[in-house]
């Protein structure tokens, strides 16, 4: 394959997959985005890196096109997996419309990561049977559908909400949720600055309203499960 | 730490995160699940290994808690992610009320992994904003509240859902659904005999009633996107 679309995990080393690995350091062309580890970006020093911050999608695109019909190994490095809320169904679309051979390979989303690493479970039996993932930043640029979420069961995620956390947790609680459910913001997970808010809905915008992107924003009744701080995970090697 | 409840990925040995790989080679204890990778538990050679099969969730909690007082190095792989309906909160709880120290290592979920291994996006800007995962098998042996799933828009995954297939199509059907919208079942995902299978939700259950588990079951206009079966991923090292 030429060019590989690679999830690089939440942030720590140590949850990059061993293939992710492997292609970083065998590639010729890295284009990363900004929440790549300087761990793995070291691992290809002898590449030409790309940031990914400077160039829009489609410019992003065509690198990927242009490399990959000139044969070179290219990956794109992407935080947590190419395709919760990443974008990586574009990449791809593009490859394929212009016929470049590709792989994909999947990484720990920090979707998955937040039981481990915040110590909050996504269901747990008896408490939460599902969960809904939505993003705060919609495509059209339009607000969630709070009335929908707030009537939905389970456990709720919001990628990309922490800036729209005030409105979202609002209007959950117009739409009929208890200001005293659970709510918790988990902001660079694994990362070495990772930070874990917890309260309610009625509390949590102001709780969290100095913490970093990206974060995740999980909202039900998982949210008292938290485990103890210090069982947190940190980083590979301690 | 004493006990390790590390994720294994979807089962592609090249799906598992460096810091598994690591504990696994340096693990005393190997509790493992029968979706683990036989290069992975090649990998535990020098340990005592136990296969979670034919044991109870609670015989499993003690055998953690038990050689985790003792100080062994214990690894409790897990295939998929621990926390993605595969009761690792249970086994961190037995482990917390015993005073063991431990920590989780988050792995690729198959929910993340589909996108990338069969082609199919859980979002996409403009047709899915949400993804609403369930698991086919309740806590309390119920069904699934398929009116209130078939309301939720976005894409539906449904873990554990192929031998209620049947049911769950017909019952979306009757709740509303349309018998045209796209419906999929991923069969093993990332393993040497995966299989996916692309239909309708009136069609899905008659094509997919030969498959093996683990499948997961998604349902939305995101199966349209699917991708050629020829760019799938496949092991690592081809």
């Amino acid at each position: 394959m030429s060019v590989a679309i690679v999830g690089a995990g939440p942030g720590d080393p140590g949850l990059v997959t061993v293939r992710a690995l492997e292609l970083v350091r065998a590639c010729q062309v890295l284009v990363y985005d900004r929440l790549v580890s300087e761990e793995l970006y070291a691992e290809a020093s002898h590449a030409i890196r790309v940031a990914r911050d400077g160039l829009t999608q489609e410019r992003v695109n065509e690198l990927l096109v242009r490399q990959g019909r000139r044969g070179r190994r290219v990956v794109r490095l992407k935080g947590g997996d190419p395709f919760v809320f990443g974008r990586g169904a574009e990449e791809v679309e593009a490859l394929e419309a212009a016929g470049v051979p590709y792989e994909v390979v999947p990484g720990v989303s920090t979707l998955t990561a937040l039981p481990g690493l915040a110590g909050i479970p996504l269901t747990t039996r008896g408490i939460a049977d599902q969960v809904t993932v939505v993003t705060g930043t919609r495509a059209d640029g339009g607000g969630l559908d709070l009335g929908r979420l707030a009537a939905t069961p389970g456990t709720l995620v919001v990628f990309m909400g922490l800036h729209r956390l005030d409105e979202i947790a609002a209007g959950l609680i117009a739409a009929g949720r208890s200001q005293h459910e659970g709510a918790a913001v988990a902001s660079r997970l694994s990362l070495p600055d990772h930070e874990l808010r917890i309260g309610t809905l009625g509390t949590i915008a102001a709780l969290a309203h100095d913490l970093q992107t990206p974060a995740l924003v999980v909202v039900g009744d998982v949210v008292g499960l938290a485990l103890r701080p210090e069982t947190l995970w940190s980083a590979a090697g301690d």
